[in-house]
């Protein structure tokens, strides 16, 4: 593989850079892909059983519109989006947020903590789409993606939660 | 690295799948961010970049809506919006299809290839977002992810224009 690498890109690092972040998009969108059709068997897509983690491993179970975009790296316009889609789904609750009287916070429903369980044990089944690297190797591939995201100052010590 | 990693999470590989499935996810998320603010700066967003950089590496400068679609590995829907949007900016041209007369191919204006060689200019100053890797960390990272690609028989020998 390096060997290939080499003989391909030799000392050029612009190009090794932009075949490797090209290839950080195509996994990233294989994954999502796949872990969105596990999501799926359980009335989620990815999106939404991330924010339902999120939920299940906050303190209470509960957190603000604001505080799920942060955290999920998204605009807080999707934030609200999936969370009425889980709140029609009987997977959150929406009630009023006591620091903020225009605002809510979604709590997780136990059916929603339900479904977000059973979607982790299939995600797990499918060893989350990385069952082709040697454990070894996924303990390297996160070594070398931690080192972006120290950069980014991203890096948190919590996994899964995906907060900042 | 390696050390806090068997620390954490010892021989168990599902733990270890699902940190690094994860931050897969969030460097996605980085660099999107990162590319979409670079892109921006002429008019572009990542993915409308991806659109005319593919229809640059065509082979006549032109594709169809599908084809698109199916290289950036996106719904038709949203290929058929960033096209429009391209066109709406005068980056790409809608011409007949002459193999579907419901069709239309894309092709890429002279302001359109000036947009994307501008945007490719500033990600390869900006080293993709992955300066913070050293060259060889950049290739080792490179092929720990085409094994992912080859499992799903996504890997190409065409870097760039995002085909299968």
């Amino acid at each position: 593989a390096g060997e290939l690498w080499r003989a391909r890109w030799g000392e050029s690092s612009q190009s090794g850079a932009m075949v490797t972040a090209t290839s950080i998009m195509r996994v990233q969108q294989l994954l999502l892909g796949e872990f969105d059709a596990i999501a799926g068997r359980h009335g989620l897509t990815f999106a939404r059983y991330e924010a339902l983690v999120l939920l299940a491993f906050s303190r209470e179970g509960r957190l603000s519109m604001g505080r799920i975009g942060e955290r999920l790296m998204v605009h807080p316009t999707s934030a609200t989006h999936i969370v009425q889609r889980l709140a029609a789904q009987g997977f959150v609750d929406r009630v009023a947020n006591p620091d903020d009287r225009r605002g809510a916070l979604a709590v997780i429903t136990d059916t929603g903590r339900e479904a977000m369980e059973a979607t982790t044990a299939d995600l797990e089944a499918a060893q989350f789409g990385l069952g082709m690297l040697s454990s070894e190797d996924q303990g390297r591939l996160f070594s070398l993606l931690r080192d972006v995201r120290v950069a980014a100052d991203d890096f948190v010590e919590d996994p899964g939660t995906g907060g900042r």
